[in-house]
C-alpha cells in the first residue's frame, strides 16, 4: 500500500495520512519506494496558505525524495529494480511510493547515503541557480547569505568557496551565529554591518530588500528567493504576511539604474516549465554529487510531519529536515 | 583663451559659445588642450531636459575628451607637457581646455589616434559595465543589444565576441540592419524574433522593458541603461517622455521571481561616486585600448554642435560623433 500525506487546508496540523493501492508505472515511468522525503521552507509557507504556486487543497507537498526502484514501466529504461535513486519532484514528495518519468530519477552514487541524497535536489539547485546561474559569482566577490545556517546556506557556502569568493552569513540566533563561524562563514555582526557586498541572497522579503539594495557594491546584485519573514510565531498572521510581501513587491527601476545594481528573482519550481534548462540543471546536480555535501539536521518519522514543520517554523533547524518512510 | 559650450536651457539650439581666460591647473592637476570631445546620447537627453543627473542650467555637457597636456600643476605628476591624453569627465567636456586631477587623464597609446581616444571612455565603459560587471556574460550566452549600430553597440559586439557569446543586434532602419550584418551581428528580424536571450541590453525604456522580460531564457537578465524612446521627432514631447519613462519605472518583484530573471540598472555617471571602483574601471579601460576598437562616425566642428545633436536625434549615426576644437 502507498501512504502519503495530504494537506487538507491551511494549518500545520492539516496533514492527513492516506493509504491507497500502490500505483503501477506506465511506459517510460518508474515506481520508487521512498526512503526519505526532504522538507523545505516552501512546504511551511504552504501550510500558512502563502504559497502562490500551490495547487488547490487538498494536495501533497514535497519536492524531493530518495529511495529504491520498485518496478519499471518497461525493461528498456535506464533504471533497474532495486537501484538506489533520488529525484526532485513538483509536489507529491511526501509519499512512501512515487511514480516518475524515468529520466527524472537520478542514480544515487555509492558514496551518497539515502538521507543526503534526499537533501540534495532543492537546496543544491537553489544555491546553484542563485549563485552560478543568476548572480554568476566569481573570485573576489563578497557574498552575503541571509539564511546561512540551514541546508541551502551550507550549499551556498560550498559554492562560494569553490569560486574563491568570500562568504558572509546572517542568521537568527547567537547559537546559530556560533555554528556559522565553526562552519567557515564570516558572520554578519556589528563589526561587519557596514560591509558592502557584490551579491546578497535575500530569503526574508519585506523591507530587507530595500535595505539590501543599500548594502551593495557597484554592479552588485540581490537575489530574491522568498519572503520567510511572513513566518513568525508572534503577531497576527495577516499582518506578518502583509509586511513580508508588500514592501518587496514594487521596485523602482530608476533606483536600480542609479545604483548600478540588479534585482534577480528565483523560483526553482518554474524551472520545470523549461525542459531543456531543467535537464541542464539536473546535469549540474549530478556533477555536484561527488563534490559537495548536503547538511542533514534531523529525520522525523512520517507520522511526525507536523512536528517537523513546527520545528522548521521555530527557526531552530541547522540543516535539512527529512521525513522517513520506514514503517 | 578657453572656448566652451554652455547649455543655457532646454533645446538643441541652446548651446552658447563662451570664451574666457584659460584656467591654470592647481597642485595635482593638469590642463588639457582638447582636440576632440565625444558626444553621447545623454547629451541629447539633456537638451530635451530629460536628464535627471544634470546640474541646473546653464552648464556644459560632455563626458569625454582627448587632447594634449598643456601645463601641469606640479612637476612631480605622471604627465608631461605635450603628452597625448584622454579622459572621461563628469560634465564639462564640450570645451577647448579642461583642468582635471592628474590621475583622471590616461596616456593615449601611440596606436590610438585622438579621434578614437575621445570615442573610447563612455561607450567602452558602458559596454564593459553592462556586459562584464553587471551581466557577466559568458561563453554560449545569446546577447541582444537594442542599440547595436552605434558606438556603444560596436564595443558590445567586441566584448560579446571576446567571451565566445553570440551577438544579436537590433536597430531602427533597413540600412542600419544591413550594416549590422556586415559588422558581424546576427540581426534581429522576423526569423529571429522568437529567440530567447540570456542577456538583453535595453536603452529604449518604455514598454520595451516588459517585452524584453518575456524574451529571456531562464536565469536571463535585462540591463536597463536609458529611455532613448523619449527622443522622437514626431508627437508631443511630454507624451513621448511619459511613454518612455512611466512604463519602465515600476517593476513587480514577483514577476522576476517567477521568471527566474533579473533587471539590472546602469548609470555610468554614478561610478564617479565610488572612487575605488572608478579606478578599477579605468584600469579596465586602459587594458582595453590595445584590444578593442572605437567606431567613429563623424566629426563636427565645435560651432556645429547643435547640428551634431540633431544628427544624433535623427537616429542616423553609425558610430561615435565627435566635436573638433581645431580653430
Amino acid at each position: 500500500m502507498k501512504k502519503y500525506l495530504l494537506l487538507n487546508s491551511k494549518g500545520i496540523d492539516q496533514l492527513r495520512l492516506i493509504e491507497e493501492q500502490t500505483p503501477t508505472p506506465a511506459l517510460g515511468e518508474v515506481l520508487i519506494k521512498v526512503e526519505y522525503s526532504g522538507i523545505n521552507f516552501a512546504d511551511l509557507m504552504m501550510t500558512y496558505g502563502l504559497y502562490p504556486d500551490a495547487p488547490a487543497y487538498p494536495y501533497t507537498p514535497g519536492y524531493e525524495i530518495s529511495g529504491r526502484i520498485q518496478s519499471v514501466g518497461d525493461e528498456s529504461l535506464n533504471h533497474r529494480i532495486g537501484e538506489r535513486v533520488f529525484a526532485g519532484v513538483k509536489f507529491g514528495g511526501y509519499a512512501s511510493h512515487i511514480v516518475l518519468p524515468s529520466w527524472q530519477a537520478i542514480s544515487t552514487p555509492q558514496s551518497l547515503n539515502d538521507q543526503n541524497a534526499a537533501a540534495f535536489p532543492v537546496s543544491f539547485l537553489t544555491a546553484h541557480m542563485a549563485l552560478n546561474e543568476l548572480a554568476r559569482i566569481r573570485k573576489g566577490d563578497r557574498v552575503l547569505i541571509d539564511c546561512a545556517s540551514g541546508s541551502l546556506g551550507s550549499f551556498c557556502l560550498q559554492l562560494i568557496q569553490a569560486q574563491g569568493a568570500e562568504a558572509f552569513g546572517q542568521t537568527t540566533s547567537n547559537e546559530k551565529r556560533k555554528l556559522l563561524s565553526e562552519r567557515g562563514w564570516r558572520v554578519l555582526d556589528e563589526s561587519t554591518k557596514q560591509e558592502k557586498f557584490h551579491v546578497i541572497l535575500n530569503s526574508r522579503g519585506g523591507q530587507s530588500l530595500s535595505q539590501d539594495l543599500t548594502r551593495l557594491s557597484p554592479a552588485g546584485r540581490v537575489i530574491v528567493i522568498g519572503a520567510s519573514s511572513a513566518i513568525a510565531t508572534d503577531g497576527p498572521r495577516w499582518w506578518n504576511a502583509l509586511k513580508a510581501f508588500l514592501p518587496m513587491g514594487l521596485l523602482w527601476t530608476p533606483k536600480l539604474i542609479d545604483g548600478n545594481c540588479a534585482v534577480m528573482g528565483l523560483n526553482l519550481l518554474k524551472v520545470f516549465d523549461h525542459p531543456e534548462f531543467l535537464k541542464l540543471q539536473m546535469a549540474e546536480l549530478s556533477k555536484a554529487l561527488g563534490r559537495y555535501q548536503a547538511t542533514v539536521d534531523q529525520v522525523f518519522h512520517y507520522r511526525e510531519a507536523s512536528q517537523a514543520l513546527k520545528f522548521l517554523e521555530s527557526k531552530q533547524s541547522k540543516g535539512k529536515l527529512l521525513l522517513s518512510w520506514n514503517p
